[in-house]
């Protein structure tokens, strides 16, 4: 059986201390439930921090890659899968997972969120503010939920997976 | 010297009727503007009221299909462009036109929406409500511009090719 | 009814002058029967040749670009198709057109003539060696037409579109 | 560091039993070396024998897949990638393996050998006949080797990852 993967997804460059923080704790978090982490793979904002908090509970960190190689690449990724189609690969991350946990927002991370909406995909903002919550949910209906925290998001998590046996 | 090519996305199968006439009527002014009109390419919703507005005065209809065929294009495509990507077409959409104006909103239209505020892209929004406008006014910035029916729509985006030459 | 949408196919900086003669001729061809030609986009080899002898004659040209703007387009190119996703469009160049007409050879051009076997596009090697002809028969079988040169490839496309009616 | 990724790319339904009992020996020899195996992820042919054939070794195995979902995928796969892009995956496929196999010979495996070739990924010919390796070493050059079997295949590849440190 395949293994149990889920993403995080939220800004590069532009991530703040915080999301970055947050990204972190919640990779530890979901490498320590043995799940798979798949994110962006670049060495910047919520991917790198959440595929180093993976990384450091010896997690598996699989990296979708935006450009023809692997420069610019998270040190902590594992896998790395090197697409050469830039933005077109948001929709490879958001199919490939079975939840997708939001961190921060910009316009990247709203074309994924959207996306997840758009092919149904269980989605978990985290700690997100009122505006995005208030768009996503009469956009996405009932696949989106909300979590306050990373501890909150795994515990909604676990309980999707329990009750989905597959991709 | 490339043809000017602008496109209009929004809603399929859960267009409004109101939707639908506001994209026949924009589709039906870009013809007679002498540009391009750029859409998804199916029989359904924005893109096909589009298509057949601008079809209605003459113009050149590129529909970009998210199957691996022809199957459901609409009557008013010209050039069909036949990608085998779904919604990883959204990105090819955005990118191929000068200026995008969205009509309607649902999870495909927001990542396309998203995906302009990423590449820059200006971008019309079209009787668009309140939490969209905010929304995306939050993460797109400055290339999002606020048109309260197609005739200003249209004013706008004249105003915008006034002064970028070129894609 | 869409148009009818051709395609020539073949090496960018590393073509032959005799390559692009061939597809200057070819796209002047193309133009005067009235189809609308496609092709890789850029300002280069056999590309950039069909395009210019398209335009020569009145043609409508379309460019599949890779990067994710226009840079280093064919100024014959009259619709941009930006696609961002690289070597990937090659999937697309071929989906989108009735026929495929490859004119020299390299890795890119091989890729693109596998595509189209595995899509069943009718497919006419002008001009090619053995070795060409040889192991694209044997892995493409009867969608493979051999070509002596570019009238002789024309009268071929004609017969095809005469029993195929749409993409 | 990131694990060191390989692929073994051949025909899916159309896969003969030599192209399949190689794929299984091969797949369990890469297992053997502690690398990644990356196939196309179906239930089908080189890619699904390959697959089985890492698994049996305890091997780790990355499946990019070409629908929108997981149905017909391998059930070897540990990890699938979902593209919903089916045949533009291809390039992903090479563009993510140190070291591409090539077993068995038809229009999708072909488009990836070109592609390799293009991207100037390492690929080496497993008992392959000679129109393959004749029209590949022409338009491939050096990047081609060629091997007799699945222990000689090991070897090239143990070879060129001793002096070529990451992707």
């Amino acid at each position: 059986m395949a293994m149990t993967v889920v993403g995080i997804m939220g800004p590069g460059e532009d991530a703040t201390e915080k999301d970055k923080q947050l990204a972190y704790e919640l990779g530890s978090l979901i490498a320590q439930e043995g799940w798979v982490l798949l994110t962006g793979g670049r060495a910047a904002g919520v991917m790198d921090a959440a595929s180093r908090g993976a990384k450091s509970k010896g997690g598996l960190v699989v990296g979708i890659l935006p450009a023809s190689n692997t420069e610019g690449m998270s040190a902590a990724v594992d896998i790395p899968i090197v697409t050469a189609m830039h933005e077109a690969r948001n929709n490879i991350n958001v199919l490939s997972c079975r939840i997708l946990f939001f961190i921060g927002m910009n316009p990247g991370t709203a074309a994924e969120l959207a996306l997840a909406g758009k092919a149904r995909r269980p989605s978990i903002l985290v700690a997100q503010n009122q505006h995005v919550i208030q768009f996503f949910s009469e956009i996405c209906g009932d696949i989106l939920k909300i979590a306050a925290d990373a501890v909150a998001a795994i515990e909604i998590a676990r309980q999707i997976l329990r009750v989905s046996s597959s991709l």
